[in-house]
């Protein structure tokens, strides 16, 4: 099938392109570049020599005899190309990876909480607007966020999107709905992908478009299959305070002698999947659309729940690294439990990759390999979740 | 104390920024006049002769004594100005009107629903990260609507703002939670609003911001006893297709002898409010702000419930009007029931102006008088809700 990518130079967005286009399907990368500018913002860089994407297209094709075309614009602000893009093209499929991702990045300042609102709810926006003009029948696929759902304390399983409740009617009786979960931000970031459930739901109901809304844990690992073949291909590995994930940041800490960095006691317990099955996930939801007319199609794409402490206490264990628990930036809970359903990914098909089995090679394959380029200045966490935050 | 009243130039904004005025309170407005310039766009105009900002503001300073600040920039667009005023001027409470509010206009075309989205939710976003920065002991009261619930069928109440449900445990027992009511949008217009309580939830939680949303059935009538106060201070009546609500665009069609147009069987049941109510709620919303910390305030803002078909009979009782059903351009079911909780304004002291009361005087004092500037052409609501819609 045509499948255009958005966002498709960034961390879960390239190794998606390359997937796709190495089972076949006719590959479009729609990307302004938004993530390699932030880099040059922060004065960060990823700690694997990612090659351009220029660079990388040339690659792919040399390994792959496989074109992938590349289209570079904002999807937040060139509503004119990509209307012409789904007209000239007419894709199967669009998936959506074209919003700014760290929750940190979206808490550093007004600035950068106006641009991830701005750039999120416009690109995703601009995307649903454009499929009802120009391609109606396309299957959107979009990366949402486990971080929609909060963490509930009350022993309810978190569901694949929509919770089953009883409401009391005038009358005193009880009766059954099935709603879109409650939204429960933690971060300006994770707040634009609740906006977005809201926007799916409507443009579904209204328009009947066919969307997948993949709500992803965090990720961790940098390499796929595909992105393995050649190092012009690596993926990014992100490390510093605002974009690197939890467990990419302790491998890293771990790889350089740094003591790894657990905010507040480390209670946190969150979601996780490894990037391989990010990329087989995106793939499973694209041979599985929903029909025209139907609600929107959400599963939860995560493979295993760990409390943030007990991973410090395994790349311990691996490495011999020292833990260094800092006070937390973040307005969050210090502890919480995670119950969450999430077998409709497996029942088509998924095989997850378990912490267990991937994490030693990650530390040798990436973490050693690359630690030379890494800035240690950039490691801590400098964005506050409140105003009244001590070093603001 | 000092307001700021954004879209002090609008159909709701104008009337509250003279009626707090008039209340001993320091106003200031900001408005883009982009509702003049819809006007214009549209090739509409306001039955009322509304003056330009300037003279209403004048005129009020000749009758009242009293002075009103005016600061003309796009609270959507100029974020930097909104925290100068907001660092300046340090209000004890914004009032937040600044947002796209016509259905209708909202699903004429990609650009509209485009303009609607990015206008609304950047202009809500931006208050809230200037409150943040410039003022965060201030009171934010908004202008949401009754739209954001939807018209469930199942005998539910609908609640002011949050839903008591029941949700089952993973063993099995039954807990008690009060959400935010589930949204269900009917319009990009409205899903602006459902939009904006995530985003109030958010930053009541992360930042304390003391958030009231009032949530408003269909505004009827033109004058308040300010705006009564001389012909230069009068509010804007608007009957044309995008603008118009229905019961005001039932009287000018009344008031020239033209058929009463509804659309659909007439089946749809809606929440009304009269406007001189409306300046009374806000006032009544501002003297009882929630604390820092609480949840976001919510309020039903109506004051009475009747179906469609029922304000038609009503008017053409009244007026001897004939009544023509029309093809229903919205998709929206063809009748519904609507019960909701409205306790909490009358609580506070609001004392409903009812339809019977009103509506007689509304057709002498706005709809007989100035019906000689009605510009036909323009009654016919020619947005569409969706893209297979006839005559797009």
């Amino acid at each position: 099938m045509r499948v255009a990518v958005l966002g498709g130079d960034g961390f879960c967005g390239w190794p998606t392109a390359l997937h796709l286009s190495n089972q076949g399907h006719d590959i479009a990368i729609v990307d302004n570049l938004a993530r390699r500018n932030a880099d040059n913002e922060l004065g960060t860089d990823s700690l694997t020599p990612i090659a351009p994407l220029p660079v990388r297209l040339s690659a792919w094709r040399e390994i792959s005899g496989r074109d992938i075309a590349f289209h570079n614009f904002d999807v937040a602000r060139d509503y004119d190309g990509l209307v012409a893009l789904l007209r000239r093209w007419q894709p199967d499929a669009v998936v959506h990876f074209a919003e700014q991702r760290a929750a940190p990045y979206s808490m550093k300042s007004p600035w950068h909480k106006r641009y991830t609102v701005d750039n999120n709810i416009n690109a995703t926006h601009n995307v649903l607007a454009a499929l009802v003009e120009a391609a109606p029948d396309c299957h959107l696929v979009h990366l949402g966020t486990m971080g929609v759902y909060g963490y509930d304390a009350d022993g309810v399983t978190i569901p694949e999107g929509y919770l089953p409740v009883r409401v009391e009617t005038a009358e005193g009786d009880w009766v059954e709905r099935e709603i879109l979960h409650p939204a429960n931000a933690g971060s300006v970031y994770h707040m634009t992908k609740t906006l977005d459930q809201l926007l799916f739901q409507f443009y579904a109901k209204n328009d009947d478009l066919k969307i997948t809304d993949l709500h992803q844990g965090i990720v961790w690992g940098t390499q796929t299959q595909e992105t393995r073949r050649d190092e012009r291909l690596v993926n990014r590995f992100d490390y510093d305070g605002d974009y690197g994930t939890v467990l990419n940041r302790f491998l890293m800490q771990a790889a350089i002698g740094y003591p790894l960095t657990v905010h507040g006691s480390g209670g946190q317990t969150r979601a996780f999947i490894n990037l391989q099955d990010t990329v087989r996930c995106v793939a499973l939801a694209l041979e599985n659309p929903p029909q025209r007319g139907e609600r929107v199609n959400i599963l939860n794409q995560m493979t295993e729940v760990h409390r943030v402490r007990d991973l410090a206490l395994l790349v311990s264990r691996l490495t011999g690294a020292e833990i260094d628990y800092l006070e937390n930036p973040r307005r969050e809970q210090e502890s919480n439990e995670l119950n969450a359903e999430a077998r409709r990914l497996p029942d088509l098909g998924l095989q997850p990759i378990t912490l267990a089995d991937g994490l030693l090679g990650e530390v040798i394959e990436i973490a050693r390999q690359y630690r030379h380029r890494c800035d240690v200045s950039r490691i801590p966490c400098r964005s506050h979740w409140r105003a009244a935050a001590p070093d603001r």
